[in-house]
């Protein structure tokens, strides 16, 4: 079965500290296979990092160990964590909110914390600014590579207790549906909600062709509002226009076809960003 | 021998989706290994990744699996093909133009439409919009792996059939030289038409040395005039010229040295924009 | 053991170029496992990637061998050289500085001079500008594989007669220690000097708390001047504060905690850029 550790970031690939983590985790085991999630986070955005992981872990099997390091709090205090997935895959991170989608997606089965001390890159113990290069991916790598159980990375920590951010759950009251906007598929500027598509068919009781207004809020204050069809898929409304579908991660998605709506309606995705849906 | 996946996309690398083909490659086999040629084609431009194509896919060994999702008809009827190339290497890819420069320079030996009721990811069936995880990367990775033949991915389609973008081939009028400007090297921003090395010298007798009227155009605006010298190489003129040369994938160019043609001249590359060259 | 090859240059990754690297590679052997060190690197900017290597190399694997393409000279007179490190990697690169910072902190064992009449891909003779593809990625891939030995690549050359480029070394006079201001961490804008940590704290004896002046010059015209405290790290000081820290390579490091040092104060990092730092 093939060992696998994935790393994400918000270091960007200019840098040379990708390689560094890649190197180090060679280093520990010639046996696992290194690949990138993305480290194209915007820097510093844990919520961002926390959507990414709920959007791709499931697609990899089973034992995967994933690194996700954004880490403004790099040095301080904060807990390095070692998560156990209910599907099978693990995390190394800090514990700073970037479990949180797959805390609520996924399911946490157990949780372990990092014991620094002993479990980091030999040599790096003056390194207080790179635990993505010093202890997550050489922790991670060693995970991966079968050279150290679960178990052994540190003390237990109840999976109730990590930290998560603050989430605006997907809600029905007196006919109107809200949630949250979580992320922007980047390159084509698509919204995709937290609305799960059961909700929304089940329900909210959405078909196909029904029409709906959908109003998008930055906080409390109304950025966006139109009537839009609930179609299938892209090529079911002409180019240009817009579209409500069902996303790649079966949430409820809003989209122009051969267009983009996050900069064509200056929205974007993220705590602060809101939507809320009402038959027309 | 090497059992390898190579992946072409314009998701970028900023999101999760490119990493989610990844998995479910790994996830059909541990034997392969999965690679990128570009994340980066403009979105929608499949002229663009049909060219990335062509200038990549021969320097990979025989037997090579290429996915390339730029698909702006996802979910339309538009078929999923999967091509062998007289070369030796696959290509799966929607049918939609993306394979018109290896038609024309490598040559398809046979296509086989995929069977996308059976031939998906598992749990996949309600997907309608991110075929390149659901059916593409999916599809590849098993064939890459040797877990599905050539033939048992659906019927055959005949090659001339399938889709491919108008092109301004190169040729040979009154003296004039006329071509397409196919693309630019991107960090460098120097042009390549798509006049092959050999009708440049052979048929249009161009000796190193010797100069060139260059006239650029976008549509039938002229955008660009001056003359150029044929040289070998950039090291050929002082910094800041301008030359012509036989770029990297043996066609006619035109670059500065350390400079940036497309942006220094306002012109830039696509099946809009061609070029006519004159001896002086 | 595994048999790594690793990938710099200044490409970008929109092009096809990389992935053409790849499939040479590959092509000579599926023993290697290829990987990226980046290929953002500035076009043009040999200092940039002289710096990357040295920031990188050391955190892979002895007898990694790595490709660094950054050459605005191809095609010239300049020599194509193999070095091996004194840590026992190897670096495939034209002649032309970009081995400056591992000769000075790695040291550099021996060099060849790649013989490129007879060490290229097959049938590339005529390419006068793609070296990247046609000898290094080919020759660094035989080498990693075993499939070549080092002194079969070419003539010997004296390590002390390579290309290099000159540098601003640190040094401490009249209580002012100065040095350059090597690189950013490109996302987030810290400034990472060539003051090494033991200069900083034993000979200019630099203590957690202390209080610097510290001046940054672009040639010899000051850019900023402020007062600093070195810390251990970020969290050490409050969101938006300024810090003097020991970034990630060991030097000393200047940064705005969740800010951009480099951006908030227009300076950033290259050979002409130099720092000054004197106590309080």
């Amino acid at each position: 079965m093939g060992k696998y550790l994935v790393l994400q970031t918000d270091f960007g690939r200019q840098d040379g500290a990708v390689s560094a983590m890649y190197g180090v985790a060679y280093g520990v085991s010639d046996e696992i296979t290194v690949a990138d999630l993305t480290h194209g986070i915007t820097p510093f955005n844990i919520f961002e990092g926390s959507f990414r992981l709920a959007q791709t872990v499931k697609y990899w099997p089973k034992g995967t160990v994933f690194v996700s390091v954004i880490d403004p709090g790099v040095g301080s205090k904060r807990l390095s964590l070692l998560a156990k997935l209910k599907t099978g895959q693990y995390v190394v991170t800090p514990d700073n909110g970037t479990l949180t989608h797959l805390a609520l997606e996924y399911g946490i089965e157990a949780v372990r914390v990092i014991d620094e001390t002993v479990n980091r890159l030999p040599g790096s113990e003056k390194s207080a600014t790179f635990h993505g290069r010093d202890i997550y991916a050489y922790n991670g790598a060693r995970l991966a590579a079968g050279l150290m159980t679960f178990e052994a990375v540190g003390r237990e920590l109840n999976p109730a207790d990590i930290v998560t951010l603050p989430t605006h759950l997907p809600e029905i009251i007196d006919g109107k549906l809200t949630g949250n906007i979580d992320i922007t598929d980047v390159n084509f500027g698509s919204l995709w909600s937290n609305i799960p598509e059961h909700i929304w068919t089940e329900e909210f009781k959405a078909q196909l062709g029904d029409w709906f207004e959908v109003r998008i809020y930055h906080q409390a204050e109304l950025q966006y509002s139109n009537k839009i069809q609930y179609v299938k898929t892209f090529s079911d409304v002409h180019p240009g226009e817009s579209l409500i579908y069902i996303d790649s991660v079966y949430t409820v998605g809003f989209a122009i076809r051969i267009g983009n709506f996050a900069t064509a309606n200056h929205v974007t995705a993220g705590p602060d960003w809101s939507v809320e849906i009402k038959r027309v």
